[in-house]
């Protein structure tokens, strides 16, 4: 059956001069996932495409600027219980800062930081939340990527930007 | 506001030996861009992800195993009239094959051809048709991949997959 969803992004970003990513804690009001890690994330909006919800939601939830320059992969899971009033589809950027930026949280984060792989596996491997498990999976893709690709091949694959729309 | 959407994939293939990409020609009987060439597309399935709807519509439009290894970006369209009901977000992944499969078209296409870069451009860019135009600019998004990165890396990017499901 042809399937109707709602629609996420994922931007896993990194700081080129520190070497450091930054991770996010859900605030404790949130209706899923409360007081929970995770990178920036949000739902898209009707008549957006992935593209447009990507810069949006960096700009609501942090206040800067970045550069996509990757797509990491793809989500699909239930926003709480399974069924397909739930069921979320959506796909995760790889994006860059020099980190010149001031984060600004919004009242959906109460707390950042900007952590190497090695001390985001240590914070969240612990608390067996699967959200958490899913950040270090998706640092973990992101640090492949960045070590397997020059920083020029980076730049390239992203200059147009993702969208193939028709 | 949170979108409802349609979710959908793109597959475009290459094969490698013979560095020619596969096209093919909706039927006259589909209710969405008749007669048009596109690459393989489809509809996500309600509890499927994008990667699940990918290797499902290859092996239901073709009949053939590829092997993913890149998302090439995303797209976003209505599916007719621009209305929710008809919108439809999805990604678009570059596929590879040795080309030693025989392809079995289903019901869902009329031909196919393997064409070159400059072929595709050719064949398409005088119909001015908006999904034809969209196959040309996917073509060129792969050709610049497939010359920006060693197949090394491409295999590496693909050999897990690209599912990063929570």
């Amino acid at each position: 059956m042809i399937g109707r969803f709602t629609a996420g992004i994922g931007a896993i970003i990194r700081d080129n001069g520190r070497e450091r990513y930054l991770i996010v804690r859900r605030s404790e009001t949130k209706d899923f996932a409360p007081g929970v890690w995770e990178c920036v994330t949000g739902r898209v909006h009707q008549g957006e495409g992935f593209e447009a919800a990507l810069f949006r939601e960096i700009k609501e939830e942090l206040g800067i600027k970045v550069r996509p320059q990757f797509i990491l992969g793809t989500t699909h899971f239930y926003r709480g219980e399974i069924n397909p009033e739930n069921e979320l589809i959506g796909v995760v950027f790889y994006c860059e800062t020099d980190g010149s930026h001031k984060i600004r949280l919004s009242v959906e984060h109460s707390e950042y930081r900007w952590v190497r792989p090695m001390e985001a596996s240590a914070l969240l491997s612990k608390r067996s939340n699967p959200t958490e498990n899913w950040l270090i999976r998706v640092i973990q893709r992101a640090e492949l990527v960045r070590n397997l690709l020059s920083s020029e091949q980076l730049y390239v694959l992203g200059q147009e930007g993702f969208r193939l729309d028709r």
